[in-house]
């Protein structure tokens, strides 16, 4: 461990950008064939090179004629003119005009010699047989004629350089008959994953060797595409130098940009920071930014290099502040307006750090509220919130439970509530979730989101949505059991003697109790077992309201007995073993890491393990009352109203 | 003539909406590799099927402890612990930490049996050798540990269907180990563009049998990709019944909706109704909107059909506003934030219609303005301004001259100016212009837009460009010779006593004259041959700063002659023979229609034309004064100052 890499003169943000823009991306323009355009960026110029339409062209069915020979002629005093033809669209006129004569004449076609307008048909009766036509109506010439040259005139400006083209510009090169079109390059962004202990999706995990799936390497390569670029994904190196050499050699060659990303060991960072050493030119290493410190700038060989961090959301987070804009700019287009969102902070949050912090966040659309007149943020109606979502760098969770990153300077102290920030969204394809809920996890609800549009719900138990929800930040909280009925864990778990304020959106009932092996072989009937017995019990963490649940029914146990409370969940092996999940505690059972788990029948029925039931507890989803009519909210009011066969379909659940 | 299809019944554009929800677009889920899944919508929920991390894993580079052993210690009295042994990330633990021991532990690696916390390295010091490590601090248990399931827990909701994939979707399907993802089927869309008088972009063209370029198939193919959709092009139809007929079951039989486009001839718009008639189902013929009055929807086969209208921008228009919503709602994915932009009327607009209008408009950004307290639109900040386009619906530039269309209701009777309204764009990725010019047509000016950031220059000739700048619409107009001295067009062209309010941003120079055919056959060498000859002129309309600065030459003439201007210019074959563009009286004489047209030593160079000079005039950009320090008038500022090698590489041109 004593030639660990330490990052000591870390290089200011600015630095980084100015470091990554001085190495160049740009790939050779290209020619693509005008039916693969969309999306791409014009290299050059392009100028019309014929008139369009190449002729005078008829623009109304009708008669082609010389316009003096209509004149003063009116519904009451018709002309009346010879036919002497017809011209179709798409033939070479075979008649010409002469006075007194007139031809048929269909949209499109070619004006005949001699004709200098067009009378519309509605304005005409065939007479004779179809031979003569009378026109009642004068034209002045050039009426229902449109010019050649009239929509493009040969020589004009039709596109410039760096416009991206749309289906209007296909459009414009398709009336000029350009079928190939000159087009900035697509940057080739190679990807190189590092690390030992990463396995791409799909192969085989072993997590008894301590394996993972590589998350960088698909995630990073979607945000190169979006960003235009073509990304090369190359084979998984792990911490070996020559094979980590051959790669990035070998991807410098093939690729404009290189990028490393995945492992978080300093052993994997080591061998890439050498490997750019020696094969290659290290601009920077380490930037004063958190999270990101990490970050590595240079070259190998004619290639430019970055190396992101491992952990997923500082790998996203770096790459879509660091080198997103490197990549966009290479393939010449701007950022989509809807890479950037303002809103104002939800919460107050504090920093200390002395470095610019990215830090991740989540969004919140405020409205449409009631009318509260009290202007604090979740009050006012339609505005977008933004609160801190941290769960650590090292959790992938985060990039979906965030939205994407605040750019906070190093020596700004506080973001107060209220005040407005600009979220870099993770893409522009993200979105603002129309349903914001924090608390219980239960398997109905999971079935009931599936019926809401972008709905967003943080599993982090009951006492963490009633908490939230006090604070303002979600929409609801989902809360199973009975509040303020948890003698072991808190008598108010939200730490305020006021009642959160909410409005009923909707509930219904769970049947728990104990999961154990199929078959139930150590014969457990209930909670006299788990108390007098030596079996190994899974609880559910402190915020779950099943552990309250359960906490409530050991204090009856207690009371029964005559003890306290704290002796009879001393008395249980395991009681503290907590896992965060609703179907943790019962696949420890199925596992055989232990022998009772907390649970619902429903989970239970699921995995096909035996169930001891101890009763039903409520679940209710309570809705910030400012909120109440947002979609979202009366979305899943609905869902639940309508969903009696997501309850008849998992077994102990009724409304 | 007589069969010829009236569109009696006019649907309302509510029910044309509503048949084409009533046709099922939507095609079956289909799996997709993960690495391809971006951008696609997921078909089904996707639940953690495994926990991740799926061991207890070291989230520090440090040594595995007990906890329990570290109690107490601190620098001044560290703990001193055995060192057993070694787990690296992606290996599986060989050591057991029992009581006073540790194991050296990289960042990801396994916990090994008997550690309960980390202690991180930098809080470590080696000593005697490296078998035995002090340890400065105390650590509780689980500290720098990620229990198994703390990211993400099995049987957890990981993604709700409906989800759109982005980058962040796929970094946690990466996580799950999910390879293979399912996701809506994207809607297969088949074009049949129809009509004998169309030629596909990159085939030969003949103007003479009044051959055109088909605009819309690749138009709305880029729309249907745009959409979400896949788009399969058909080979192009005439006229013919039978060859329609076989190509519209083809492609009913491939696809999940068919599309016809492209003529506007009513022939072949009879021939389609006549197949959808007799081997389908017609829902509804004729809808209450202009443009779009043409409209067929109904059925083909199991297939979905809609007929757009002929001309580009109705046909994309219809698309736009009828089609691509239905081709969304089957791909699953919701219309995005940018195709939608609102602002405010900068002109009033009248209608009479009666029906449903879709009217294309442009957009112009009116800010950053000078403050100037008037609150007129203009001269408000950065506000979006909307005005009509219309030139025509058979007109392809308007395409690329609009950015999209304002629906306005049949009993809308008139949009005042300032009124806001929305627009809804032709394309999610269209933006306005930073700059926006009205005015003369000029190689010198095409030039230097290329050094501009999205610029927009309608070259409608310098006195629409100045009777615009009056109406606050563009940024800046374009003005070739010397206004006011016209005595032939208008004394005062913009038809007001007052001057325009203009602030210059630049002028040069450019020499004009006669063009003539190379070698200069007829000898000509001033107006005087134009006017005593016998030689085919071909002049530039109206509006060209071009043809006042020959009209004032003609002037002149006249004076000195002693006669009537009137006179001279009537004595001039052609001086009425009037075309749009700057080089289309050099292409006339190229081609042989004329003996002298009227243009620029430039132009003579770039077609290698013989050129009488007869002078120079300038030509002068003047902005809107508040608007000279938008971005894009400030960029054509500094091009035109910057433009040296511009105006030294077009012949007869000084700054």
């Amino acid at each position: 461990m004593s030639d660990r890499r330490e990052f000591r003169d870390l290089a200011e943000p600015e630095e980084a950008h100015e470091a990554i823009e001085s190495l160049d991306l740009s790939p050779e323009p290209e020619t693509v064939p005008l039916r693969e355009a969309r999306g791409r960026v014009l290299a050059e110029r392009i100028d019309a090179e014929l008139d369009v339409p190449g002729f005078d062209r008829g623009s109304m069915d009708g008669y082609a004629v010389r316009a003096r020979d209509t004149f003063g002629a009116d519904e009451a005093d018709p002309a009346t003119l010879e036919l002497v033809g017809a011209v179709h669209a798409g033939a070479e006129p075979d008649v010409t005009v002469e006075s007194g004569t007139c031809a048929e004449i269909s949209t499109g076609a070619v004006m005949p010699d001699g004709a200098d307008a067009v009378v519309m048909v509605e304005r005409t009766t065939e007479i004779e047989g179809g031979d003569t036509i009378e026109i009642r109506t004068s034209v002045a010439p050039g009426d229902h004629v449109m010019f050649a040259g009239a929509d493009i005139a040969a020589g004009g400006r039709a596109l410039g350089p760096g416009t991206e083209i749309t289906p209007r510009e296909i459009g414009l090169l398709s009336a000029l008959g350009v079928d190939e079109v000159p087009v900035r390059g697509t940057p080739t962004v190679g990807i190189v994953s590092t690390g030992d202990e990463l396995v791409r999706p799909g192969d085989d995990l072993h997590s008894e060797r301590g394996q993972i799936y590589d998350v960088n390497s698909y995630t990073i390569a979607a945000g190169v595409e979006e960003a235009g670029g073509e990304a090369v994904l190359y084979p998984h190196a792990g911490d070996d130098y020559d094979e980590m050499e051959r790669l990035l050699v070998e991807a410098s060659e093939e690729c404009d940009l290189v990028l490393s990303s995945g492992s978080t060991s300093a052993s994997a960072v080591d061998v890439i920071y050498r490997v750019i050493e020696e094969r290659g030119d290290l601009l920077l290493h380490g930037v004063s930014v958190k999270p990101g410190k990490p970050m590595l700038v240079g070259r190998v060989g004619d290639s430019a290099y970055v190396g992101l961090p491992g952990y997923p959301v500082s790998a996203l987070t770096i790459f879509r502040t660091f080198v997103a804009p490197a990549v966009r700019e290479a393939a010449g287009k701007p950022e989509p307006r809807t890479a950037t969102v303002s809103g104002r902070m939800a919460v107050e949050e504090r920093y200390s750090e002395g470095r610019m912090r990215l830090m991740p966040a989540g969004l919140v659309e405020s409205g449409p509220a009631r009318p509260t007149g009290d202007g604090e943020p979740g009050g006012a109606g339609g505005e977008t919130l933004v609160y801190p979502v941290d769960k650590g760098s090292g959790a992938t969770t985060s990039l979906v439970e965030a939205d994407g990153v605040v750019v906070v300077d190093p020596d700004t102290e506080y973001l107060a509530a209220g005040e407005s920030v600009e979220v870099q969204l993770f893409s522009p394809d993200v979105r603002a979730p129309t349903l914001f809920a924090v608390g219980e996890d239960d398997p109905a609800l999971s079935r009931l989101l599936d019926r809401v549009d972008r709905p967003r719900h943080l599993a982090l138990g009951s006492w963490e949505g009633l908490r939230r929800l006090r604070d303002g930040v979600p929409d609801a909280a989902v809360v199973a059991g009975e509040p303020g009925r948890d003698p072991v864990a808190s008598p108010d778990p939200t730490g305020d003697d006021d009642p959160v304020p909410t409005e009923p959106v909707g509930e219904w009932t769970r049947e728990w109790g104990l999961i154990v092996p199929a078959g139930n072989p150590d014969e457990v009937t209930g909670l006299t077992d788990l108390v007098d017995r030596d079996l190994r019990f899974v609880n559910r963490d402190s915020n779950a309201g099943l552990r309250t649940t359960l906490s409530n029914a050991l204090a009856d146990l207690a009371d029964e007995r005559g003890t306290t409370r704290r002796e009879v969940t001393e008395a249980i092996d395991g009681f503290d073993r907590a896992v965060r999940a609703h179907e943790s505690p019962a696949r420890r059972v199925l596992a055989g890491d232990a022998d009772v788990g907390l649970g619902l029948r429903a989970t239970a029925e699921r995995l096909n393990t035996g169930f001891v039931s101890l009763g039903t507890e409520p679940v209710r989803v309570h809705a910030n009352p400012a909120r109440a009519d947002k979609p979202g909210v009366r979305g899943l009011r609905e869902a639940i109203a309508d969903g009696d066969d997501v309850f008849d379909a998992l077994a102990g659940y009724e409304r």
